[in-house]
Order: structure tokens, then sequence, then C-alpha cells
């Protein structure tokens, strides 16, 4: 009885996102879904590449969290324009909850959304959102298992950074592991050292999202 | 519709609870629900409570995980029994997933269960396992704004660990911040800096965790 529920319920996320996706590929505009833990970094990476994206680029960010608006404070600070998604407990955005605020966007100046999904490695990377790229953050500190643990999350991501790369003398985490098993649950993954505190890494990241754009 | 199912799991769930409770306590057995996100270290602080308190005390452990047993296996090679509860891609434990577990172990051989629950901040929050209390870890890497974003993680914890805290000069984490969130979201909370890697502040924890003990 449950599962039957859930399996509904993802199969009405999947139309709304095949429409959301239609319509921002209409409509000339990027979105990408950034994922990870708590903690993993989205709000500064998004900013870091926000920071190098906006000369060139009109962007726009869906903040998601349970409860709260302190990322969107953050975002908005820099004059972008952000709206807050309050899940209200659920652990995950769904792709009607992408339709209901898109509206609240002047989708004619966007060439690009960042949507920072709830911190969370499992129910986010259930439901597509209408994206046209996920990324997934992945920082030092939380260990090097992390991807043969969650194995949803980053066999259905295109891109995944390793964050807080500058931490890494400090913490027992091999990155070459982490390749690994990244490779193994996604031949196609494309991984990023970067620190979003030190800059390091961020001009291929950069690059990844433009490519994201060219291919729309 | 949605919600009503949900609902009606909540409470056939908190049924599920209130029995694995009433036999724990009849058996003599404390069990410990252990959260917090991927990477705040939850394997390592228990395995670091388990050193300091198997000479006293007859321990137990179910390793919950998404998928694959990496933990389970660190547990079971310092000769504790451990269970591994496998969720197939939920991202929470359930009471009658316990109730399913416990007939595995000899109870009336143990004192002490440590669940570690799903890598998460959200949805574990909500499910009552029949534990005697919790414990909620976070890891100073996280950032200091996450008892704020994560309400109900941190209003229904017994105890609040703050894992890593040997890395306090290198993240920009303000103690003082989290302490006042944890407390305003919860005035009973006990609040623990540790690191499970130095052993810093453990005493004070496993003080903690004996004192739940001695309320069955």
């Amino acid at each position: 009885m449950e599962i039957k529920v859930i399996h509904q319920i993802l199969e009405w996320n999947e139309d709304h996102s095949n429409e959301i996706k239609k319509h921002l590929t209409d409509k000339g505009v990027t979105m990408i879904n950034v994922m990870g833990s708590p903690g993993a970094g989205k709000t500064s990476l998004i900013t870091a590449l926000i920071a190098r994206l906006r000369a060139e680029y009109k962007i726009g960010v869906i903040e998601g969290d349970i409860a709260g608006k302190i990322d969107a404070e953050t975002i908005a600070s820099l004059g972008i324009p952000v709206v807050q998604l309050n899940t209200d407990g659920a652990c995950h955005i769904e792709a009607m909850s992408i339709e209901h605020i898109l509206p609240d966007f002047d989708l004619d100046a966007l060439d690009l959304i960042f949507v920072e999904n709830i911190g969370n490695l499992v129910c986010p990377a259930e439901f597509n959102i209408g994206e046209s790229a996920r990324l997934a953050i992945l920082s030092i500190p939380e260990g090097d298992d992390k991807v043969a643990k969650y194995p949803l999350m980053f066999s259905t991501t295109d891109a995944l950074a390793l964050n807080k790369y500058d931490m890494l003398p400090y913490f027992d985490f091999d990155p070459v592991r982490v390749e690994s098993d990244a490779r193994d649950a996604n031949p196609n993954v494309a991984i990023y050292p970067v620190s979003a505190r030190t800059g390091e890494g961020l001009d291929a990241l950069v690059d990844w999202v433009k490519a994201q754009m060219n291919q729309d």
C-alpha cells in the first residue's frame, strides 16, 4: 500500500518534471539541481559560481529548506533574484513545487537557475524537478565512504564537486577511492575538486556549468 | 491523500515504538538512537563510546544504512554483536524494522544497544523506534546554522554531540550560536563538545549514556 502510493507520487512527479523541462527549454533557461548533505557547502558553492558567472549570464536561485530562509537571505544580499521554497518538513523538493514557484521569476530575463535542494543525500535524488543537469556536492569532512553508502545520489548526478578540498590535509579522505566509487556508480560523471572558500578548482566547475547551458 | 497516508504510518509507527520500548525495559536493555548528517561521525562516535563502555556493559549495535554494510563490518571487527538494517532507499529507520531485528540479539545478555540511524537530519527525527534516548550528532565542518535549519531533529533530541570539535580552528563555526539555538529548540538538551578522533570530551558523553541506563 505504502509502496504503491509512493510509486504513484514518483510517476506524477515525473510528468511535472517533463513539463517544467520543456517550458524552461522553450524559454532558454538552464536549471541546475544542486544537492548534498547538510553542511556540504551548497550555498557557498552556488554563491561562488554566481560571482564567476553573473557578468555573462542572468541568474536566479530557488532555495529549498525545511524551514526558515537563512540561505535565501544570503543570496538576496547579492542582488540575485531568489525564491524561498519551504518544504515544511519534507526531505526533498518535488517538481510540482518548482512549477508553482517558476512564475515568480521573469524567465525571459534569465539564463540560469540554481536550485539548492534540501540538505540530504537520500530523498532529493529520487525526484526529478525539471533540471537540465544535477550537481552533487560531497565535502571532504564527510568522509570518503559516502559515494558507496548513498548510491542513488551519486549514480544519478551529472557532476560531482568535492568541496572543502583545502581541508584534505586535516581529514582521512582518499580522493582516489571516491573518484573510483563515483565512476563505478556513473561512468560519465564529471568530478571537480573545489573549495568554495579559497576558489580552488572553481574555473573548471564554471566551465561545466557553461557546457550545460550550451546544450539547451 | 498523501498527508493522510503519512499520518497513518506515523501513528502505526508509534504503536510499534511503544511495544519495543516496553519489551526492552522488561529486558533491562537501554537503546540509544544515534542520528546525524552523513559524515557527522556517527560510526566513529559509537565506536569510541563502545571502547569506553564495553568493560562495564554488554553492548550491541544496529547499523542502519540505505545500502551496503561498511559500518556494520567496522563494528563487527570490534567483536561487538551487530545487525545490519538496510532500508533499500528509505531515509529513516521505522520501529517495525527494529522489531524485526531485535530477535537477532540475545537481549538477556545485553545492557545497551546503539542504533545508528540513516545519515539524514530530516526523516529519522519523525520516527520513534522504541529508543530510551536520542543522541544527535552535529559536526563542526557542517556549519553553525544547522540547528536553526533542521528544527525537528534538534528539538527532539535528548543530547547533542558537537563532533570533530578539534577542527574548530579550521572552520567558521560559532559554538555559542549553536548552543543557543539548541537550547531554544529544547531547553533540556545536554550538549557535549567532543572529538571521536582525539577523545576530547568523551568522558562527559559516556556519563550521559550511563545516566540513560540508570533511568531504566
